[in-house]
C-alpha cells in the first residue's frame, strides 16, 4: 500500500472555466476599450485582452536620435513618465477585467543595441505600469525573429520580480512557422517547444512564467502535443478562425481538435477566443450577425460545453481529487503503525481485494486435498491489517468449497485490536488471530498458501521482500505464496511542477527522495520497461526452514536504455510495479498493463538533482540500483544520456549510501 | 589593479619530490614484502607499492558454491574475517611506507551479479583492513573490462568515506588500449580520460579520489594531455621501460617525455616508478647489475634530477606562490579604500608602469605645443594612489623635453597623505595634489592627457568606464585618455579544483560571483574570444563637458561561440583583458599577447551552477552581459553547447539582476 490519505483537502466541486476575449490588437484604441469591456461583460466573458500601449509608444525606440540627443537621454535615464497617448490602457477601470499585451516592435535580441536597451527600458516602464494598474494579467509575444532568445530570456528573468500579483504568460503558437525551409508539423511544433524550453531554462525552476498555447487549423502529433503537459500552461488560446460550422450554423470544433482540448482541459487552462476581427457592437455599429447578437458568445458557450462534458471521472480520478501533482513520501510500515484511517481507505479499493479472492481460490483449487489427517487447507494472512485479506481469504474458500484453517499475523496493535473484534464477531475458529512480527513469528504449524499485501508503489519499497523472507520459513515446500511475484518498472519523465516542488526545499536531501505522486503534468520521455523483479517463495536463496544470514540476495542492479524519439526535458524518473498473485491473475500499475479502477498505489517519483535535456533520438540511461546494509534498505541512481553515440550527459550518483532516504528494516 | 595580497602565506621553499617503487604485483608475497620495504629504503624511495591480498583471497567469489553454501552465506554476512593467507600486507608494520594495490578479479561490473556483488563486499573488506593498518595510500586498478564503470563508480562513491586517513588513487593508463578496432594515441587517451570523468561525475565534486596517471612509451598529444591538468593528478607512473639509456649507461626520458613530465612537476604530483623485473637484492640473491648495485636509483635520481632543473620560475610563478588556485572577490575600489600595502605590491609590478611611461611619453610627443599661452601640457592622473604614475609621467616629461603640469587626483584619505608627502620631498610645483573623487571634481582647468589605472582582471570589472565617463569632462575636446580603450576576453575552461572550492560554500551566492584567481589546475576548452571594448574618452554617448544622465551607455552584451575540438567538462569562464594605453602600447593579460613578465592582474573566473560536459568537437556559446542600474554594475552569463548543431544543454541564467555579486557605483 503506497498513499497516505491524511492532510489532504478534496474539492470535488466543479469549478467555473475562465474564458477570454482577444480580438486584433491594432483595432483596440483607448476610446473603444470601455465598449470592449462591455461587450466582453454581455456576451458572458471572464476578461478581455488588449495591447497595453499605442503605436504611438514606439516613439521611444528614438530611431532618428543620436546617442546624444536629450530626450533620448532623459527617456533612458527613467526621468520622463507614459504620455497619455502612449497608452491604450490608461486607468485603473476594469483593470482586474483586462489582461494587456504587448508591441511587436519589442525586439529584445535584435542585433541593433540600442533597440535592444530600448525593449528592455520599454519593457520594465510597461510592467511597472501593469502592477500599479493591477492587470488581470500580461501576455507576452512570440518573438518573430528566428534569433536566439539569450536576451529576451534574460530580462524576463529579471523583470519578472516586478510582477507583484499579476499573472505573466508566455504566448506560444503550437507550431513555429518561422523555419525557412517548408518542414512538417510536429518540427515545428518542436520548434515551438524548444523556444519557450529556453527561456524557462535560463528563468529556472522557480520562475512564475506561465504558457498561454495557441491552438490553429493544422496540428502538431499527439507525441509533440504531449511535451505541453509537462509544461505549466495556463491558457489556450482558440482563434474563431480554426473552428468549423455546424449545420445549425454555430462554431464547433474538429474530432481532433475537440480530442485535444480536452485533453488540457484536464489541467483547467483559462481559455481565450482570438477573432481576427472586431465585433461591430464594439464599435456600436448595429450587427445583424445572428452570432453577435445573440447574449453569450457561441465560441464560448461551445468551450463550455466540452468542459461540461469531459468524461466523467473514472473512480481514480474522483478519488483523487486533491492528490494530483502531491508529493508524498512512501509509508514506512516496518517503522510505523498504520492511521485507521490509511486501512479504511485502501479496504475501499473496488478491484485490488477482488483480484486477492481470485488469486486465493485458484490457488485452493490447485492444492491436492491432504490425504491424510484432517482434510484442510492452511491459509496464513502475514501483515492482515484490519483483516480484509483474511475475508478474502474465506470468501475464496467457500468458491472453492475447501475446508480452510486462516492465521491472520498482525505487527500493529492498534489494528490487532480491529482483528480481535472481527474475530469475536465474525470469523470464529475458522481465523486464528496472532500478534507477531511475521519475521520472528513462531509458527505452530505450516501453511500451504502464505498471503500478504506489503507491495509499495515500486513493488518493494516497502519491503516486501525482507518480510516474505522471513515469512517463508513457515510456508510447506510446495507451498504457494500470494504475490508469487512483483517487477518494477523504470520511465524518464518531464515535469517541471514536480521539480520545482522539490526544488522549494533547497536542499539536497530531498532531492535524492523518492516520492509517491498521482501524476496529472508530466510527460513520459520514454514508455516504462521493467528493472528487477522478485520472486516468492525464494527458495535460491533461502534454506528451508531458515532465516537468511544476511540480505544481500535482495540487492538488485538495474540499468535500462530508452530511446527517446521527441526528447524532452528529463526531470526525473516514473516508477510502478506488476505484479503477480497467482497465475494470470495480476495488479499492476504499469500504465500500459493498470488494473482498471484500482487506485490504491500512485506512481513514485525519483527526482534528479538537475533536469536533462534530451535531445530527440538520443538514448537515455537509467542506472537503479536496490541496496541493503544491516539496518535499512535504499536506492541510489542516476540518469545519463547518449546522443549520436557520445555520452553528453552524467547525473552524479543520488542518495549514495541512502545517505538522504532509506527504508528502515526495524 | 586586481589583487589583495593580504592573507596569503608565501612559501618558496623548494620541496623535496615524493618518489615511490612498484614491482610486478604477481611476484610480491608476504614472506618477501619486508625486503621490498629495505630495498625502497636503501635506494631512497619514499614509499613502495604491494598488493594487498595474495592471489588466494580469490576464494571469496566462491566460484563453485551455490547460494546457499554456508561458507557463502557466512561470508557475505560479513561473519568472517581475513585469513593470514588471504594477505601479504598482513601487520602495520611499515604500513605508512607501504601503498596497497587491489586484485584484478575484482570485476564491479561484471555481467555476473554474484561477481559484482563479491567484489564489492572485498573491497569493504579490503577499505576496513586499510584503514585499520593505516597504509599510506591505496591504488585502484583501471577497469580492463571495456563494459560502462556504472557500479564501480557507485561502489567507489559509496566506500570512499571508509578511508579515514589513507589517500585514494585511481589509475589511469595515459593510453587506454582495451579499445577494439586500431585507434590513435589521441582516442585511446579521451577514452581513458573519459573513463575517469564518469568515474568522476558519479563521485561528485566533493570527491577525494585522485588519478595516478602511467606514463607510455608513446603518448597523447599535448591538447588531450592538457585536459589532465584540470583534473586531481596526485601520481604519475612511469614504468621502467619507458627509460631510454644513454652513453654512461644511466636511465633518461626522451625530450618529449621529459617536457610532459616537467609540465606536470608544475603540479607537484608524486612519482612511481613501475619495474617490470623484481629487483634481484629483494630476492636476497646477488645483482651485477652496476644499477642494482648503486646506493640510490638511477630512475629516481633521474627524476630528482628533471624535479631539480625544472625552468627557474619567473617573476609572476615567484611572486605567486601561495596564490596558484586561491579564489580572491574582486577588488571595489569605490567602496574600499585600498591599504598601504596593496599599493606597494602593485608599484613592484616591474612592467606596467614602464609601458605606462611609455604611452605618456608617446602622448606628449604626438602633443602639439600650445602656441599661445605658456608652453607646457597638462597631465591630470585621476587614480593617483601613492603616486607611481605622477613619477612615470614625470619621467616621460623628461624623456620627451616637455614642459607639463601634472595633476594628481586620489579619493583615498591615506594614499592622499602619502602624495602630500610626495609633492613635499619631490615633487614640488609641478605637481599640485586634488583629494576628491575624480566624478566630483571640479577641475580648474583642462586636460591634454588623462591618465588612469582603473582596471581590473576583466577590463571593465572595477568600474573604469563609470569613473572615466566622469572625468573626461575635464579632458580637452582634442585630450588623449590613457589608457585608450581595453577589450575583454573570455574563454570555456576545465578546473575541477575550482569548481569544487566554490561548490563548497554550499549557496547559491558563490556560485555567482566571479573570482581573481592564478590559474594553475586549469585546462580552456578553447583559446580565449573578445566579447567587448570600451574606448575613452567617449564622444560618442557624452555630450562635451558633461556627465551622462544615465550609465546605460556602459552595458554591453557578448555572445561568443567555441568551436571546442578536444571537449572535457566545463567548469566555469577563463576571463582576461587586453589594453591599448597610446596607439602601440599594450598592457594584456590574454594568454596569447600577455605582456611578458607583468603580475599585477590575475585572470577572472566566473563558475557555472552545474559542470557541463562538452563532447568533442561541440560548440560553446558563452553569453555575457555588463548591466548596470543607478547605484551598481554587475555581471549576468550562461553557457550552452550545442553538438551535431543540436543544443545538448542550456545553463540557467546566473546572477539574475546582481543578486549574488555586483560592484557598487559609490
Amino acid at each position: 500500500m503506497a498513499i497516505s490519505f491524511k492532510t489532504i483537502q478534496t474539492n470535488m466541486s466543479m469549478e467555473h472555466v475562465q474564458i477570454g476575449f482577444m480580438p486584433p490588437a491594432d483595432r483596440i484604441i483607448a476610446e473603444n476599450l470601455a465598449q470592449l469591456v462591455a461587450f466582453g461583460q454581455t456576451k458572458g466573458f471572464d476578461f478581455v485582452v488588449s495591447p497595453l500601449n499605442s503605436p504611438e509608444y514606439e516613439r521611444v525606440l528614438f530611431k532618428d536620435h543620436g546617442p546624444q540627443s536629450l530626450e533620448l537621454a532623459t527617456w533612458r535615464a527613467g526621468l520622463e513618465a507614459f504620455r497619455p497617448e502612449d497608452l491604450v490602457v490608461r486607468t485603473a477601470d476594469h483593470a482586474d477585467y483586462i489582461v494587456g499585451t504587448l508591441p511587436d516592435w519589442q525586439e529584445f535580441d535584435s542585433k541593433d543595441a540600442k533597440v535592444r536597451l530600448h525593449s528592455e527600458l520599454a519593457l520594465r516602464q510597461q510592467f511597472n505600469w501593469i502592477s500599479h494598474l493591477g492587470l488581470g494579467g500580461v501576455m507576452l509575444p512570440y518573438p518573430s525573429s528566428t534569433e536566439p532568445l539569450s536576451n529576451y530570456g534574460r530580462v524576463l528573468t529579471g523583470s519578472l520580480a516586478m510582477l507583484a500579483y499579476t499573472t505573466c504568460w508566455f504566448r506560444v503558437p503550437c507550431m513555429d512557422d518561422t523555419l525557412e525551409q517548408m518542414v512538417d508539423e510536429d518540427m515545428q511544433g518542436m520548434k515551438s517547444w524548444e523556444r519557450w524550453n529556453s527561456i524557462r531554462n535560463m528563468a529556472g525552476p522557480e520562475s512564475k512564467l506561465g504558457v498561454a498555447l495557441e491552438l490553429a487549423g493544422s496540428l502538431p502529433s499527439d507525441a509533440v502535443l504531449d511535451r505541453w503537459f509537462a509544461e505549466p500552461v495556463k491558457v489556450i488560446i482558440l482563434p474563431e478562425d480554426i473552428f468549423l460550422t455546424n449545420n445549425m450554423g454555430y462554431p464547433v470544433l474538429s474530432k481532433r481538435h475537440q480530442q485535444v482540448v480536452r485533453s488540457f482541459i484536464k489541467h483547467k487552462p483559462t481559455f481565450i477566443i482570438s477573432s481576427s476581427q472586431l465585433p461591430k457592437l464594439v464599435m456600436n455599429e448595429f450587427s445583424d450577425d445572428a452570432l453577435e447578437r445573440g447574449l453569450s458568445s457561441p465560441y464560448a458557450d461551445y468551450v463550455r460545453y466540452l468542459h461540461r462534458t469531459q468524461d466523467a471521472p473514472g473512480v481514480i480520478d474522483q478519488f483523487a481529487v486533491g492528490y494530483q501533482d502531491y508529493l508524498q513520501a512512501p509509508l514506512q510500515p516496518l517503522q510505523d503503525n498504520l492511521e485507521s484511517s490509511t486501512y479504511a481507505t485502501f479496504e475501499k479499493d473496488p478491484i485490488k481485494y477482488q483480484q486477492y479472492e481470485l488469486a486465493v481460490e485458484r490457488a485452493l483449487l490447485d492444492r491436492p486435498i491432504p490425504t491424510e489427517g484432517e482434510d484442510i487447507t492452511v491459509i496464513m494472512v502475514v501483515g492482515a491489517g484490519r483483516g480484509p485479506l483474511v475475508n478474502c481469504s474465506l470468501r475464496a474458500a467457500e468458491r472453492a468449497k475447501r475446508n480452510v484453517r486462516v492465521y491472520a499475523v498482525e505487527k500493529n496493535p492498534n489494528a490487532f485490536v480491529t482483528i480481535q473484534n472481527m474475530k469475536a464477531s465474525l470469523w470464529g475458529d475458522r481465523v486464528t488471530i496472532v500478534f507477531a512480527d511475521m519475521r520472528t513469528w513462531k509458527a505452530p504449524e505450516k501453511a500451504d498458501i502464505l498471503v500478504s499485501e506489503l507491495l509499495g508503489s515500486f513493488g518493494d519499497n516497502e519491503l516486501s521482500p525482507e518480510c516474505l523472507d522471513g515469512a517463508q520459513k513457515f510456508l510447506k515446500p510446495d507451498g504457494i505464496s500470494i504475490p508469487a511475484n512483483y517487477t518494477a518498472f523504470v520511465a524518464p519523465m518531464a515535469s517541471n511542477k514536480l521539480h520545482a516542488d522539490v526544488s522549494a526545499f533547497k536542499d539536497l536531501a530531498h532531492m535524492e527522495t523518492s516520492y509517491v505522486v498521482m501524476f496529472k503534468a508530466i510527460s513520459l520521455l520514454a514508455q516504462p520497461k521493467p528493472i528487477w523483479v522478485f520472486e516468492h517463495p525464494n527458495r535460491q536463496d533461502i534454506p528451508l526452514d531458515k532465516d537468511p544470514l544476511s540480505n544481500h540476495h535482495n540487492i538488485r542492479t538495474g540499468s535500462i536504455e530508452f530511446v527517446s524519439e521527441k526528447g524532452g526535458m528529463l526531470h526525473g524518473v516514473a516508477g510502478y510495479f506488476e505484479s503477480v498473485l497467482y497465475k494470470d491473475v495480476m495488479l499492476s500499475i504499469n500504465p500500459s498493463t493498470h488494473s482498471p479502477g484500482m487506485f490504491s498505489w500512485f506512481p513514485i517519483f525519483f527526482p534528479v538533482r538537475t533536469p536533462v535535456y534530451i535531445p530527440p533520438n538520443s538514448t537515455v540511461v537509467l542506472d537503479f540500483w536496490r541496496l541493503t546494509d544491516t539496518r535499512k534498505v535504499w536506492y541510489e541512481w542516476r540518469v545519463s544520456c547518449r546522443f549520436d553515440g557520445v555520452e553528453i550527459h552524467a547525473s552524479p550518483l543520488h542518495n549514495v549510501g541512502g545517505r538522504s532516504s532509506s527504508i528502515g528494516l526495524f
